[in-house]
């Protein structure tokens, strides 16, 4: 549960966490499952909401209290300044994969704990994918722990300050030949509104971000590309033409996402919203 | 002259200015003079560099002593900080177009006092393309001078946080929507390595940056992208299709320039190495 405060809008106690913006973005292409852990408090109408969009929560777990964060955004919207962090259920958070889900071929390990990351990679069976994201504070607190992490990650998404932070470089191909070394063979560098670049196998795919007029809020839009890229490439046969398909899909969810507070234009988003874009965004770059 | 300490190197008295940057970005595709002023320090080889490229250098006069600028980059190269300044000859700078070539057609006015900026298109015969730029110093000082400056240009080349802080928004194309309101048709924001983007009549055209493995001195990028972009139009017909191709070629320009100190990158640069990475930056964004 996300309280936000930014120059165009405050939400209080609103629907957050990156797994619920994952997967609402891969739903588009796929059937997502989440793994994550609420509190009783966590409204009923919300999970409904997942649970009728077709989101699998067999992997959902419920503890007292749900995790809440609050954060402000000052004009410049790309860092969030975080207010309070409670963690309530987060911290007994020891993820078990039921059974039923243990095959899921793409697996997307939202940023947390980078052992919380490891003990789900090793309990799936034998995943064609899997992708990491991470944040600053683990960069500082757990760097072993989180190479490792990243060791068993065919997917490496973080953000530029994130990158630059990590592979302690200023210079963004540098961190991905870096980030390449640790075992990941595609390397997504998020950059804001200024959009991502891929790299792959010694190539590049840089994708704009797309420009907006209004936006709201960030939140949840490192959450929104990631699940809209990974859903995009589940749906679709490996590839480079898929993998830069598949940034601008995510790319083109996520900047719906910033034009509302917390998930509120995700929620609402449909398959034609995303294909009107994806037209336009094309024009956006074509020359 | 520029000194300039990046982290990656070191020139002293080095050959700068945006006349020269803009000029031999610019000469690749048409043949440009330059309007600008130097002092007798002025080293020879640099002045016959110049025009044994082509380029017009009639309306170059002579003063006393070279305006000189040093300055330092730190690891984040997004931003020079400025050690110290001589105006020398700029103080006493009064241009004066020579009849010969107040029918040149595309004028760049590089960035200097507005009130100058202006004394220079009122000089020129019914040019076709004003281009003009323009720094933070004259929007916090000349503010008026500077929209004055701005409503008699075509097009208005100006970085991120100088385009915000003219049009009090954090918002880009809210900021090129102010600027359109001002006169020109075109505005194109610099973001530096994330690239650009441009906005002419309701379409947006953004550019990524080249990603660099290796970039030593952002110096002069600016002025690289604007020559490059007005030279290029110089010389092909009007039409969205041709503003998009010209953006392409000023960012590619500019990439090299960032790949060595001052402008030693960029003397040595050929129509082949802007064709080859054309190619490459069309893969770098198809999808």
């Amino acid at each position: 549960m996300d309280s936000i405060k930014t120059p165009f809008g405050n939400v209080q106690n609103a629907l957050g966490g990156s797994a619920m913006y994952a997967s609402l973005a891969a739903n588009f292409f796929t059937r997502p499952a989440i793994c994550s852990i609420i509190g009783k408090d966590f409204p009923k109408e919300h999970m409904q909401m997942l649970k009728s969009k077709g989101i699998n929560c067999d992997a959902v777990t419920v503890a007292e209290k749900t995790f809440r964060w609050s954060g402000m955004y000052e004009y410049d919207m790309n860092e969030a300044k975080t207010l309070k962090t409670e963690l309530n259920a987060l911290m007994e958070f020891n993820p078990k994969i039921p059974a039923s889900l243990t095959k899921t071929p793409n697996v997307f390990l939202g940023n947390l704990d980078p052992t919380i990351q490891v003990s789900i990679v090793e309990q799936m069976d034998n995943p064609q994918k899997v992708m990491i994201d991470t944040m600053n504070f683990w960069i500082s607190s757990k760097k072993q722990d989180l190479k490792k992490a990243i060791s068993k990650a065919d997917i490496l998404v973080l953000n530029e300050g994130e990158a630059r932070m990590l592979f302690e470089t200023s210079n963004l191909v540098q961190a991905a030949k870096s980030a390449e070394k640790l075992g990941p063979k595609t390397v997504i560098i998020k950059k804001g509104e200024n959009g991502s670049i891929l790299f792959h196998n010694d190539e590049f795919f840089a994708a704009p971000g797309y420009p907006l007029e209004d936006v709201r809020d960030p939140t949840g839009c490192g959450d929104c590309f990631g699940g809209g890229f990974l859903g995009y490439l589940a749906s679709h046969q490996n590839g480079m033409e898929n993998f830069r398909r598949a940034v601008v899909h995510g790319s083109i969810i996520a900047s719906f996402n910033a034009e509302g507070m917390a998930s509120e234009r995700l929620v609402k988003l449909t398959r034609e919203d995303i294909e009107k874009r994806f037209g336009n965004y094309k024009k956006l770059v074509q020359f």
